[in-house]
């Protein structure tokens, strides 16, 4: 599998807006630097939606045939709800890649899943998600789980053609300041 | 005034999110490819607040002294509310610069005003905001009003500064993809 220079990918984050939902927000981007488009959809906290509202999101844009890779900050958006992202390739045909500044910490979130609905259900999705790689780039260790691609040298390839002054590759970053800074506002209307 | 080369501006646009509401981003730029930050709150329709959001919009934001530059997609957000820049320059100490891309139609503007409330307050807005200003760049004309700025120069050279590929700046066109993103989604929870 080859990346070109100047691929379109969409970084996708959320924010949380209630108790009960986040706002997903989805960033196209063309090469590091052109912000090509936004979408945005919302997800439950602690729910099983996840991969098919950002499934929904991309394929429902008028960007699908461009987009060459979808990026996620981990493998859960809105609290706890796992995005399986080897299921989320097969429904797309779009590689994706989970990246995490570090590496997750499986005992703490087993205790964590104690207290949702279905443990057994987002387990399988954790597992099934599979391993957690790590290189060095810039000085940083940075972690990542792939679905879709040949080689782990192609997703590091696209890690380090989108990462600019952050650990984080800006379609992500800044998926992550649209969403906090939508989230924020609440309805402020006097 | 001499700006730098890498300035942070705010750029500003909307979307209608119901007959009642539009949502109103601002997005803040480092220079022309930096996204730092974004803010939003929510407007009338055709209503009078747009002045006190985006003044509140910024003034709350963790960006206030970061801002040099204050750009809008023209004197209105929300419909026919109209931004006095006059005034939120007074008000935020903020050079505030009106971008369009094509003179306005006054004729055209006064005739749709009769179907508002309160058409002399909003004609003495406009009429506060001052000259129609032109200039070339890129082979487009490109059409401004300004306030808070000594020369006309000094205003061209941020809106040059901060065009890439789209006669509309960086900020008030990612502003504007990211309205629309947002808006588009309404409540699609199911």
């Amino acid at each position: 599998m080859r990346f070109k220079e100047n691929i379109r990918v969409i970084g996708i984050d959320d924010a949380f807006l209630d108790d009960a939902y986040s706002i997903l927000i989805g960033v196209i981007l063309r090469g590091k630097h052109v912000l090509e488009g936004v979408v945005s959809s919302e997800i439950h906290i602690d729910g099983f939606d996840a991969n098919d509202k950002i499934r929904d999101m991309i394929i429902d844009s008028t960007y699908l045939k461009q987009i060459k890779v979808i990026m996620l900050d981990g493998i859960t958006v809105g609290g706890f709800n796992f995005v399986d992202i080897k299921l989320l390739y097969e429904e797309t045909g779009i590689p994706v890649i989970a990246i995490m500044r570090r590496r997750p910490d499986f005992d703490k979130i087993d205790t964590a899943l104690d207290n949702l609905a279905e443990k057994d259900k987002r387990v399988a999705i954790i597992k099934n998600c599979g391993d957690i790689n790590a290189f060095f780039y810039n000085g940083n260790k940075i972690f990542y789980q792939m679905a879709g691609f040949d080689k782990n040298e192609d997703c590091e390839f696209v890690i380090k053609k989108f990462s600019v002054n952050s650990i984080i590759p800006e379609p992500v970053r800044i998926a992550h300041l649209i969403a906090s800074g939508i989230a924020k506002r609440g309805r402020n209307i006097t």
